[in-house]
């Protein structure tokens, strides 16, 4: 027969943390800490199954529920040593939902239930407390009536104001029982009238109500809509939990705290809490009295003069750091727990693993691998991924004090200051002569790199997480806080404002892009402390994880970052980024003016050195690592400049007369840049583009490998092909340029090439495209852009909208949307591998660093991620996280 | 024991006009043609399983062929009375190549096989013509060197222009036999030279040479690219052909010809074709000499002098007569046919399925209905869906003369003409004075719609086939001419010029919207004839589709021609093209530029009865029959005009500072507008116009169904929906006011909702969006430029290169990519039925009115295809014959 009920408290219960799905998160948890023999209030949990037999039979229990919620009250009874419904010595309980996951729109809590006119009378005997019973009354009326019946919460509060009104008083706790008697029959009034029938005085019927009210709750619209957003089956179903009441509050031999078992900011293996006596739980959180260290040491440590537990209930205090090593023994993690001392009887009331800084993450892992309680892959599994950006970045000097101005987005964390300049030349100019600079932008273009590259920090006023400047922000490491909407740029005028401070160039400001704050003036900052407890967490990841990890880089200061980082190999070499340089541009320039393929080629021989040469430094950086080198992807328009009134100079620059500069950017000009002629389609139409970077990339190739020994794998990456043709096309380019260099030089370059899959076209035909790609990149970003039809330049205007109103979870340009672009990518591995087994798979879009979007890449079989160099521990950590998960699914699916 | 060899002739033959697999095309054919014994000279087919053995074992040949090849000669050479090689009647035969489907790349023909210095001597002794022998013996030495032996062709035409030097001879007929004679040695000895080795004098050598040289053509890299582009197994391989000669060129008792078996342009039903007395085929063609008429009736008709072969070999006429009836009664077409007639004997060469205009098809296909040659079904098939545009607009009086000066793309068909205007408010003007006018724009927007409206023809200078211009003529009907880029357009000197020619504003101009001519002045043109047998095969075509037609129409003016094209509903009426007439636009940007949703409400306050008046025109013109109204789609920065100047004029119109107009302006503006702000996400930022537009659809459809008796059926459809609950919310909305409107007039308005499927991840995350939808409307041109990442816009810059270079066969914006956007439609249609059996599924992208596009829908299973006005028969009779063709599909299944 179905057990329905099972019982905790008293040192031992009938369920496990494991029965997480029948039991819910909470009545699992009570029972676990029951059986490890802490002091827990005793109760039972009504499981998951009823409330699933509930809606399976039109709104009915199972027969035999009656019965075994009356053993289990009477367990409880008995433990407790009260009885429910006693008028001398009354049990009070609490009634509680409790899903596998927490769930919002769910029925939270009802407290004191079992309270009614006589039962108040002898809870005030027994406690000697009559204000104490009579407001846990009114409290329990109001909050069961609301909860329960569906009274209007106003209503009650109305009828309190009356009373304090009549009485003169301000504060609830100014009115004694006989008011609170007062305001009782006022509140039964109220539900008489709004409901037609009494408040109900039988504590059984009480119970009743309140279980069906949690079952009820599981059907609200709110919890609906919330399951179907979380994709959580409505056959789950809610367990309710009843528990018996403990009281903080009355008396001084009465207390309550909140503590963890380690110290939550820095990692430090004390003992670290709060406590305040005769209280109740929300008066600990609702911050009116000063709360009371829990030992002497920290009451020293922050200067108190309030004693500590330690000295007020020293044997409590005991009992309790008893609780904290067995806790800390069982859970083998550092905890967060409550408990509440009535009358000198402590009991535990909640513990769950304790939030932390990332700093602490990295130290109690460690420090929990030397103690023995975890191992390395425990400790790996301990620190958040995404947590490390607080430390690979300077941060602002937390005692420093700060002016906020504005907020924008915190685009790229770090912080940094610098004194104001308004255009890129400007920041290589101050910054060539020593200054700190902060390059303020209503946005930027990729004319800017240089200036980005020179500044401290980039502001803009325009622009979402992943517009230019972020992205570049990100990709240099660079702190940036993006669309900052309400400052106002007056480029003429050479100032900005907001809210009526006009900052000017050359004054100081300070940004934090890990929070969006804009400060004026300049705040000091703190570096980076990657400690050996990083290093060592670090180097376990990287036993752990199957995932390669590249870096999306170019400069060579980024290519050194990305190393250091510990990238693998670089996975996106976006080679236009370096035609923009200010030599480079101006050939870059008559190239795209010349009239015919001969002028073409004179100016992409004047590019030809400059682009050798980088890559010369890109592989003696990398000693051999692979090299995905991306060829020419942007439109051509982009070169040049995007005010008419520039043009004269591209004239006097290039030597073309203006009007064919007009002509030419009139006739290249794009209504949807992102889905015109670029990428493959300009190689395609201009080959000689690509023949001379592949010729670059293999001279550089040959150069390197005849200095150093070590030839680099070059990955060329031809991008946006939607159509295999278009890839059979530029390979045929590539491969003859492979072979003149090898006649030239006498050494065959090492090179392979594929292609970006960032079409959904592209992705469908994967089977096709994998017939020449020899591997295939994932190029997210512009994936999500056509797989949704969403502008990432243009998608601010409503996305942030839409994260408030939950039509998305998350940005689906930051984290991997796995519904949509998330099948594409399924479908592209399938086929691609279909075709050639052996394909190389990996992916270059800003998700390679998102640590959710690392977990899907684990778990559909790529061979690498690649993401921008200061994001690449963050990688290694989620990629080594993700392994570890998969290795223990496939272990449960192998013992199931 | 497997055959590998096939005679035909003399009246019989081994093979039929099924075993093309077997034979190849031509084989199959020349094997029919003597089945039912028409006078074919004998030869042989090698069979394609010859090729494939050839391949499959190193470039052999099967044991047994050279004994069946043999036979097959010796069965020619009993036939014809000549003996192959023999000095004094020697026989000769061509040889051609025949795969299952005509495939440029392989070996076409050589001709007069069989000659050498002996047979030459005695062909010239047995027809008494020395000159015709030698030189049928340089043409077979120069055509076989070339096809068989790869000696450059080049050579042989500057040893004949030595020959011909020497002599002063200007034409090759005035070289006689001697000079022949010499240049037959001078060939030889090019041979020689070339190949080191002589020209094969033996005929069997060059026999077998022949056949090798055909089989080695299968896989020259011309033949083998062209097989993966047209997806053409390797295995299916080609058959050879060896046929006896016979001799047009003979004297004046040989002739050659062509005819068709009815009149190919007008269809009627007589004899209709051109013949040559002494002559080769290629002489007809050349049109050197004026080829005479066959029959009496087609030489009176051309009033020409020249004797019908009718009255000059009225034997033979007579026996070509009944080979016409004979191949009609059998291949039950019209048929296109070659023949030739040696020494008074007649010899069919060819005979295939004739080429016809659209006018010709349509009486072709009735007149054989009614003959009893065919049935209703094969009529339909008979007539090619796109060539209905012919016939459909207004044609250039064939008649007239016409000076082109300029070519553009046939963007929308018909001819017009009017004279120039170069803004939409002038069209509208000088229209609404009486003129006909021809709209003359560099590239066309919303804001000019009531100028294309005014206009006769539209001429664009930019944009290509899916151009703004483009699709909008198409909807409308009006012929266009797009992207005639050679064309400069001076708005400000009111004219255009091109090649030296200058048109001013209102001079006349005619375009053909057809091909895409643009002509000075003002062509007549021919109104279109929809006569009787145009309405039969509509009528047949009806009977046999399964798939329902509708157009895409919001005008009183489209919506008219829609019903009066057979169009049986509308699918998509697009709103916002609505909001561009004068007094709308006005109410439209004072909604955009109102500060907070009570001035929107306003604003849409004015719109309402407007908008409602449209639909009520609507609803009357379609009759009860279902209308898909799109909610509003564009983004908001399309409703403002382009040009800061305007901003004044905009301010005035509405009473808003222009500093507002430009800051709203500046706001507003996208970097892809096509990915940006707009559909859903527009009416999700601001549902009160999704409100309004709803309670317009609702009061519209009431009044209607009050004052009709038949309610319409409103499909409210939802753009651009990539997330389940973008549509969940503005569904709420729909059915909010719906509900209200019910309250309001006491009926509820008949209206389902549902959603366009034009984003990648709509269509894979279809199963949860049919959740909500109740109808899906596929909209392929977006669902395109998604999946492909590719702008309408500017795809111009390099598609056409693309399409010259086989990158894509077809502009997927015209007809469907099966492959990448067809995948997308198949797993939508899959996911939406799986979770909503009965979801109604449309298409309305301009691939609606594509007959190949339909044949897609009709295979996939939709419901319905819409398409503008004037492609509804087109579309009407393409979704007949892909019915047709997938109930025959289906029976050939069920058979096998």
């Amino acid at each position: 027969m179905t057990k329905w009920v099972y019982s905790f408290g008293d040192g031992a219960a009938e369920g496990r943390a494991d029965m997480r799905n029948l039991l819910g998160g909470k009545g699992a948890n009570l029972a676990e800490m029951s059986n490890i023999g802490l002091p827990v209030p005793p109760g039972f949990t009504i499981t998951t199954e009823v409330c699933t037999y509930y809606y399976a039979n039109g709104e009915s229990y199972p027969e035999s529920l009656k019965s075994e919620v009356e053993a289990g009250l009477a367990k409880v009874e008995a433990t407790v040593g009260a009885t429910f419904g006693d008028a001398s010595n009354p049990l009070l309980v609490s009634v509680r939902s409790g899903a596998r996951v927490s769930m919002p729109g769910m029925m939270d809590t009802v407290l004191n239930l079992g309270l009614n006119d006589e039962t108040t009378a002898g809870l005030a005997r027994h406690s000697g407390d009559e204000r104490f019973a009579y407001d846990s009354y009114r409290r329990f009326i109001q909050m069961y009536s609301d909860v329960v019946l569906g009274v209007e919460h106003h209503l009650f509060e109305e009828a309190l104001e009356v009373v304090k009104e009549d009485k003169g008083a301000i504060l609830d706790t100014e009115l004694d029982a006989p008011d609170l008697q007062r305001l009782i029959t006022d509140y039964k009034k109220i539900v008489e009238d709004e409901l037609g029938r009494p408040f109900p005085e039988d504590p059984k019927e009480q119970l009743w109500g309140a279980i069906g009210a949690v079952f009820g709750s599981w059907q609200t619209a709110r919890a609906v809509t919330y399951r179907r957003l979380h994709d959580i089956p409505e056959a789950w179903g809610t367990a309710v939990n009843v528990q018996a009441m403990v009281f903080g509050n009355m008396g001084d031999d009465c207390a309550t705290g909140v503590a963890f078992t380690r110290d939550p900011s820095t990692g430090e293996n004390i003992f670290y809490g709060e406590y305040l006596v005769n209280a109740q739980g929300e008066d600990v959180v609702a911050g009116i009295r000063t709360p009371q260290h829990l030992t002497i040491a920290g009451r020293e440590k922050q200067g108190s003069d309030l004693p500590a537990m330690e000295e007020t209930m020293p044997d409590v205090f005991r009992q309790l750091d008893e609780v904290r090593a067995n806790l800390e023994a069982h859970y083998r993690d550092m905890q967060d727990i409550e408990f509440t001392v009535q009358k000198q009887k402590l009991w535990m009331l909640q513990t769950r693993a304790g939030k932390r800084t990332s700093q602490a993450a990295i130290k109690i892992a460690c420090d929990m691998v030397e103690e023995g309680l975890i191992d390395e892959e425990t400790a790996v599994m301990r620190v958040e991924p995404q947590s490390l950006d607080q430390i690979l970045h300077p941060r602002l000097d937390p005692k420093a004090e700060r002016k906020v101005i504005a907020k924008g987005l915190p685009a790229s964390p770090g912080a940094a200051a610098g004194v104001v300049v308004f255009t890129a030349d400007e920041a290589e100019k101050l910054a060539q002569e020593g200054h700190q600079v902060m390059l303020v932008r209503v946005e930027t273009s990729p004319e800017d790199i240089h200036g980005m590259h020179a500044a401290q920090g980039i502001l803009t006023t325009r622009g979402g997480m992943t517009s230019h400047a972020a992205v570049v922000a990100r990709g240099m490491g660079r702190p940036c806080v993006a669309g900052a909407g309400e400052i106002r740029v007056d480029y003429k005028g050479g100032a900005f404002s907001i809210a009526g401070v006009t900052v000017k160039a050359g004054d100081w400001i300070t940004i934090d892009g890990s929070t969006g704050e804009v400060i004026e003036g300049r705040v000091p900052t703190v570096d980076p402390e990657l400690s050996g407890d990083f290093a060592r967490v670090m180097g376990w990841a990287d036993a752990a994880r199957r995932l390669k990890v590249r870096a999306n880089a170019e400069t060579p200061e980024d290519v050194s970052t990305a190393a250091k980082f510990g990238a693998e190999g670089i996975g996106l070499c976006r080679t236009e980024h370096m035609f923009f340089e200010a030599d480079r541009i101006v050939a870059m320039r008559e190239m795209i003016l010349a009239s015919d393929e001969a002028g073409r080629r004179h100016a992409l021989g004047r590019i030809l050195p400059m682009q050798r040469a980088d890559f010369v430094e890109i592989f003696k950086l990398m000693r051999g690592k692979p090299v995905t080198i991306r060829l020419l992807d942007p439109p051509l328009h982009e070169f040049l400049p995007r005010e008419p009134a520039e043009f004269e100079e591209v004239a006097r620059a290039t030597g073309v007369p203006v009007e064919r500069v007009e002509a030419r950017a009139a006739a290249l000009h794009e209504t949807n840049p992102m889905l015109g002629h670029r990428g493959c389609r300009l190689l395609n139409s201009y080959p000689e583009i690509c023949e001379m970077q592949a010729r670059a990339i293999f001279e550089a190739a040959t150069a390197v490998g005849e200095e150093t020994g070590a030839p680099p794998l070059c990955e060329v990456m031809i991008p946006l092909v939607g159509i295999k043709k278009e890839l059979d096309l530029l390979k045929a380019v590539v491969d003859k340029v492979a072979k003149a260099v090898e006649a030239e030089t006498g050494t065959a370059p090492n090179y392979v090439v594929g292609t970006m899959i960032e079409l959904p076209r592209a992705a469908l035909t994967a089977n096709h495209i994998a017939e020449t790609a020899e591997f295939f990149s994932f190029g997210t970003n512009d994936l999500t852009q056509t797989t949704y039809g969403l502008s990432r330049d243009d998608a601010s205007a409503f996305l942030t909208n839409y994260e408030k109103r939950g039509i998305v979870e998350q940005d689906p340009f930051q984290t991997l949307d796995q519904a949509g672009v998330g099948e594409l990518i399924e479908i592209a591995v399938e086929r691609g591998r279909g075709t050639r087994p052996d394909i190389k798979l990996g992916i270059c879009g800003e998700h390679g660093g998102d640590p959710s979007s690392v977990g899907f890449c684990e778990r559909v079989g790529l061979d690498y991620v690649s993401c921008s160099p200061f994001r690449v521990p963050i990688a290694r950590l989620a990629a080594a996280q993700a392994a570890i998960r998969a290795r223990k699914h496939a272990a449960e699916k192998a013992t199931a």
